[in-house]
C-alpha cells in the first residue's frame, strides 16, 4: 500500500488553501525510552513494535506553509536549495496533500534545537509540517490521523504531536491508520534529560538504513520486538509508580538493546565514538558511587542523560556544561 | 551431575604417581572464531553452542607436575601463594584425580604468551595441566575423554588439545562426555593473526560471571545459539573453501554478536574501552580502503586482527608493533 492510496481515504477530493499562509505551528523534539527500531512496512514506516517517548517542551521545529510563486524550503532563515535531499523530502510530503493542484508553497521551519545536541530534527520537523498543512488546507484532521500521517514523513514524528510522555501504538492494519501515537495522562515534572554531545557530525549511516540493515542483517535482531513489549510495559509501570529506578534502567538497557542489534549487523553499524564510551563509564562510575544516573541513546554517538531535579547539581559536576531539559517546564 | 562423579567413572580406583614427575607438557592458547558463550551446565561447563577455534602454535602453556612436601603452584618461576584464586583452582583441579590419597604435589607453569597481548591463559594453562596429570598418574586417557576433562578446568581448555583448527563439540549428554574437541583436518598456513593490545589490566567482570549475566539478564541472547550454529556452519565452509573473506566476515560478525548479547545485559557489561573502538574503527577503515582484514574480540577490550600473508605488511603499517602469529607455523 502506498501512502496516496491511503491519504486519499481521509481527505476531500480537491484541496485548496484556505488563507494566504498558515499560522506557526510548533511540535516538539521527543526523546524514546522505549525505542523504535524496525519497520514492518518501510513505505508506510510501520514499525516492528511500539515505542514510548518524552517530548522536550519547548525544543522542537516552528513550521508555516504560506502560497508563493514557486515551491521554496527555508531552514533557520536560510533558502535551502531545491535539489538539497531535505527539501525534496518535504516538497514530497506537501505533494501528497496539494494532490495536482496548481499552487505553488512557502515552507518555513526554525528548529530551536541546540545543534550541539545532536538531536535529530525529522521527528518535531515532520510533526509540526504536519500541523500546518492541516491548518492551511482547512482540513481539520483528528489528532490520531494527524499523528499516523506524521509518522508517513518520519516514524518518530507521529510522538512529536504531543508534549510529555507519548506511545505510538504499533498497530495491525495494513493501511497503518491504526499506527499513531497518543499522550499518556501523568506528568512528571522532577525529571531532566541532559543533552551530552559526543560528535554532531553528519552520520555514516543514516538511521532509515541503519534501522533496515539491522533488520535484514542481525540475528540478534529477531529477539528485539518482545524485548521491546517487556520494555514497554515495564516503563508503563515505573510512570504509573514514578519509580525513577525502574525507569532509568529500562530506558537504558532499552537503548543498549537497540545499539546491541546495530553491532550485531553486517557490516557492523557502531554509532559509537571512543567518547561515546567514555561517557558511558563516568555514567555507570557515578552510579556506581550512588548517583542515579541513567542514559538513553540514538542512532548516533550522543548520550541523552536521565536523572531526577534532586540529582542536577551532583550531575552538572561530572559533566559541566550539560544543557539540561524539563520535559515537564 | 559433578565433577567428581563423571571422573570417577574413567579412572581406576586409586591413583599414584608413575613417576616422581610428569614429562612438562606443553598446550597452545587458542582464539575462538566462533566463540563460547553461555553455559547449559555451569558445573560441568557445558556450552549451549559448539565453538571453533584456531591455536596460537607455540604460544601457549607448558606444566609439570611433581610429587612434593606440601601443595605448591608455582607460575612463571614464582610461587604462587596457597590463598591466592588461581592456585585455589590448580589444586581443586588436582583434587579431582588424586582423590583423597596421601601424596602433595608442585605444579609449575610456564606461560609463553606476552603479557602485553591480553590473551587469556586458563585455556593453554588447563589443557596442559590435564596432559602432565595424564602423565604423572599414568592414566593414559583417550584425547576425547582428556579434552572433556580439561573442559571442566575451563571451557575453552578443552580446545587448546589441539594445533591448527579445532571444533569443540556441544554434546547432548548430562555428564557432558560427548562435548570435546576436535582438530580440524585442515592447514591454511597464510593465515595470520594479529594481537593488538589496548588494555592489559585486570576486568572488573570475569568471562565467566560476565557468560552467566548474559545468560540470565540479556534478552537478546535468545537468538545466540542459532547464530552460533549458522555461524559455525560458514567457518567450516569458509576453512573448506579457503575463503579468507567468509572466514574474517563470520569471525568479525560472531565477536561483535557475542559483544552485543553482553552490552544487552543488565547491569550492562561492556568490554570495550574507548580504545577499543578507536581500533575497530582503524581496522573498518583500512577495509574501506580494500584491505582484507577483520577481527575478533574476547571477553576483554583487546582485539585479534585476522589477515593473510600477503596482507601483513600492509597490516603492520596501520598497527605498529602489531605482534603477528603464525598459527600454522
Amino acid at each position: 500500500m502506498n501512502k496516496e492510496s491511503v491519504i486519499n481515504a481521509y481527505l476531500p477530493t480537491t484541496v485548496t488553501p484556505v488563507a494566504d499562509s498558515s499560522d506557526t505551528q510548533f511540535a516538539p523534539s521527543n526523546i524514546a525510552l522505549c525505542k523504535y527500531w524496525g519497520k514492518r512496512d518501510v513505505e508506510l514506516n510501520l514499525p516492528v513494535n511500539s515505542s514510548l517517548s518524552v517530548s522536550l517542551a519547548h525544543l522542537g521545529s516552528r513550521t508555516k506553509v504560506s502560497v508563493s510563486d514557486s515551491d521554496q524550503v527555508w531552514l533557520n532563515g536560510a533558502q535551502v536549495a531545491a535539489g538539497d535531499k531535505f527539501a525534496r523530502k518535504v516538497i514530497a510530503f506537501i505533494d501528497l496533500f496539494r494532490r495536482g493542484t496548481d499552487h505553488c508553497v512557502r515552507v518555513e521551519t526554525e528548529n530551536n534545537i541546540p545543534t550541539a545536541a545532536g538531536l535529530a530534527s525529522s521527528a518535531s520537523g515532520f510533526a509540526a509540517l504536519m500541523l500546518a498543512i492541516d491548518q492551511f488546507y482547512g482540513l481539520n484532521l483528528e489528532p490520531s490521523v494527524l499523528s499516523a500521517f506524521a509518522r508517513m514523513g518520519s516514524g518518530s514524528a507521529s510522538r512529536s504531536l504531543y508534549e510529555g510522555f507519548v506511545e505510538w501504538q504499533m498497530g495491525i492494519r495494513e493501511d497503518g491508520m491504526d499506527s499513531f501515537a497518543l499522550p499518556l495522562d501523568v506528568r512528571w515534572p522532577q525529571l531532566r534529560i541532559g543533552l551530552l554531545k559526543v560528535d554532531t557530525g553528519e552520520k555514516a549511516v543514516d538511521s532509515r538504513a541503519g534501522m533496515n540493515r539491522t533488520v535484514d542483517t542481525a540475528h540478534l535482531y529477531q529477539s528485539w520486538p518482545l524485548q521491546a513489549a517487556a520494555d514497554l510495559e515495564r516503563l508503563h509501570q515505573a510512570i504509573a509508580d514514578q519509580s525513577f529506578t525502574c525507569l532509568g534502567e529500562t530506558a537504558e538497557q532499552n537503548a543498549l538493546s537497540m545499539h546491541a542489534t546495530m553491532i550485531a549487523s553486517w557490516p557492523p553499524l557502531l554509532y559509537w565514538q571512543p567518547d561515546s564510551v567514555a561517557a558511558m563509564q563516568t555514567v555507570w562510575q557515578a552510579r556506581a558511587e550512588g548517583l542515579e544516573l541513567y542514559f538513553t541513546m540514538d542512532a548516533g554517538p550522543n548520550l541523552k542523560l536521565l536523572f531526577t531535579a534532586d540529582a542536577e547539581t551532583a550531575v552538572n559536576q561530572r559533566f559541566p556544561g550539560l544543557e539540561v531539559i524539563r520535559p515537564f517546564g
